[in-house]
């Protein structure tokens, strides 16, 4: 049928009548590559919904007996074959493969043996798709499946879906957003006082946050998301290891009250900006006005800001992960798949990444406080050409460990990064200085 | 083709290869029906898209000599056909029919023509696809054609297609928002003060409202809208007709001091609740607490919040209205039509409409003071069972002239619609009460 369409002219007919076959005819059948968290709520969820046409049919996962077992496998019909032998899998009549496992390997291996064997696959594995999601889809569609990975950023808001099937008209400039639960967990905890320490400590208790939080609080994770953005929003193919981040864990609770005093809040910001063949893209903890919609989520919400050329400003907010939230993406993409709904497709050119923004910086001081920091503080950035906006100065503080706060008017990225680097390293700080670029009225996605 | 697909069994392959022949043959050619503020929009974004294999062909309006020679042709290609002739297109080779002149008639008898000729359609009419869409959705399948109609709700928010793609997994329950940005600029504009005629006066100047303002203002346009969104996220089939609306134009400049004391502002909300097999909905002024997101719409802006037993609330966000956001609707569901991308589908019920809602009220009387006022309104409230929670009056309103405000515990809509018809006979009310809902925190959309 694939060849027949390949040399037909482009008629502008739905496949209404042949997918209306797929409830009548043999279901479309589903294997599940993991039963965690995820996994276990898309069972959950394809057990409630009953999808016309799809059916359950194989779940594979290490430790095969303890997962049967399990509570989670209430949900999971009596027909479906449990295994711990992937090739169980690939010799089945599965028509989806479902990826739930993460990481690249031996995900690719097993996505790469899918398509092969004519099975179409849909995953949540950000990392695989941001790393080599366009490579996968084009042997994909070499071998005539899809690959759709909808829960890949954002969980369960569409805002994959959004953009492919209702922006394509548009072309999106800017992608900004929250794309890590765990981190606007924790920035939005420590908003009320809290320490850094103590959230973290609750998010890992709470399930929210690995032992090993790093891929979080350091932006690895939204980093994958943002590269994933930026391909589907602006046809940015982006290397995710020449997007910068700066980690959220030398935020403190003081730099909330200094926030505050600005109309701010601080967030974990992805943000990607097409600039000619450049993209200025990163992933750190901004200063976010507070009526600005990327202040609006809370706890683990999600929220994606895309900034169109005719369109202007969208923006998707929702949960961005959890089981069943997740869940909700990935059986929407199963139903797509097994409805032969193919999204649009617009061409993708890899882009070359910058780390440079022009922006105002909140500089955060920790000093033995002596007379002269002042002036060695304006002297260093009077050196790039950095000019000072504000200078705030909270009482209550002790002198000899006093934490202050300088902010600047706009200038480069790399320019107070030189000033940040020279005042590093005068007598009286205590730590590096905090340096976090603060989004601007323009920036604020209104 | 179809005849084919129709009895293959539902193979997930997708329709890659043959959708890339599309750049390759001929073009995708687009007929646009109107060419007013939407239609010369979409002719820009197209000329500025130069998407892959669609091609402007042909221009119906009325006095087409007038448009032609209008500045905003000046990003039509010449190879355009200009007509005045319906059957020019009809007869045409053109393939998708873009619909953009609104109201039933001719409109739904051209679609018709175009289904039987073989032309797929995309349309922004709301109206139409609110009354008639579920039939003429039948009918476009039966010839094997494609009927996209993204742009009739909220404008360049891409709330269908994320709905359709993203959240098909869902069990959606319940969908809020704010449909009309007209009724947004007037309301979140009177939130500073202004008054009704003012600002009506304001949005007809500046176009954002016609000169008879009723389907706006009086919920009809939102209607509409939420009957399409119910259609799409719930799959229960609304006769608009049956779902009440309540004008804007009764709330007044003092509603807001007392919302504001209440934690509120005002908005046209509308709103709709599945309920086994009855949906629960309403298009009227309603009390929005500030915290809920349905508040952070200001200007023009649309906003939908659905929400969906596993993935929990989502809210989408954007310019509901004006050319060019309207055009990247329009212009998307071309690009999808074209690359015979087919949203996903599921089966939809005709529902049953109440306009009950268990909710607190806000009651606000203008009276000609006198002792026995409140007496003769809580009486007539507890007559009905209805509980009083709070009583606000403000000074400085003159006493033979003066607004005060009653809010109420949750009560029925019908209990309280008793209760506000027994105070309208009450001698000391000057005009009937304006009683609005309360939305409230389990209604936030949080």
């Amino acid at each position: 049928m694939a060849n027949q369409r390949k040399t037909s002219r482009p008629k502008t007919t739905p496949s209404l009548p042949g997918r209306k076959s797929a409830t009548a005819a043999a279901p479309v059948r589903i294997a599940l590559l993991g039963f965690g968290t995820v996994g276990s709520a898309v069972a959950r969820v394809l057990a409630a919904a009953k999808l016309p046409g799809v059916e359950l049919s194989h779940i594979f996962n290490r430790n095969i007996a303890r997962k049967r077992s399990s509570d989670a496998a209430k949900h999971v019909p009596g027909s479906v074959v449990w295994t711990e032998n992937f090739d169980d899998v690939l010799n089945s009549r599965a028509d989806i493969v479902v990826e739930l496992m993460g990481g690249l390997d031996p995900a690719e291996r097993w996505l790469r043996k899918s398509f092969a064997a004519g099975k179409s696959v849909v995953t949540a594995n950000k990392q695989l798709i941001a790393y080599r999601g366009a490579a996968l889809k084009r042997l994909a569609a070499k071998h005539n499946v899809q690959l759709v990975h909808g829960a890949a950023v954002a969980g369960g808001v569409p805002v994959i879906a959004g953009v492919l099937q209702g922006l394509s008209g548009d072309q999106i400039t800017r992608v900004s957003g929250i794309l890590n639960g765990t981190c606007n967990y924790i920035l939005s905890r420590m908003e009320t006082g809290a320490s850094y320490a103590a959230v973290l400590a609750d998010a890992q208790a709470l399930g929210y946050a690995e032992a090993d939080p790093s891929a979080d609080v350091d932006g690895f994770d939204a980093r994958a998301k943002l590269c994933i953005l930026s391909r589907i929003a602006m046809q940015a193919e982006l290397d995710p290891d020449t997007v910068a981040t700066q980690t959220i864990s030398s935020v403190e609770a003081v730099d909330f009250a200094y926030a505050r005093e600005l109309k701010c809040t601080i967030r974990q910001v992805s943000r990607a900006q097409l600039d000619g063949r450049l993209v200025h893209a990163r992933v750190a903890p901004m200063l976010v006005p507070l009526e600005s919609p990327i202040a609006w989520s809370h706890g683990t919400q999600n929220m994606v800001v895309t900034t169109g050329r005719f369109g202007g400003d969208v923006v998707f907010s929702g949960h961005g992960a959890g089981g069943e939230p997740t869940a909700v993406a990935v059986v929407s993409d199963i139903l797509a798949v097994a409805q032969r709904s193919v999204a649009v497709e617009l061409p993708v050119r890899r882009r070359q990444v910058t780390g440079e923004f022009l922006a105002p910086h909140y500089l955060r001081f920790v000093v033995d406080d002596k007379p002269g920091i002042v002036a060695g503080i304006a002297g260093a950035l009077a050196k790039v050409g950095a000019n000072i906006d504000s200078l705030l100065q909270h009482t209550g503080h002790p002198k000899h460990r006093l934490p202050f706060v300088v902010t600047t008017e706009p200038c480069l990225t790399s320019t107070i990064e030189k000033a940040v680097a020279a005042m590093a390293k005068m007598d009286c700080m205590l730590e590096r200085p905090l340096c976090l670029q603060i989004l601007t009225i323009d920036d604020k996605g209104e």
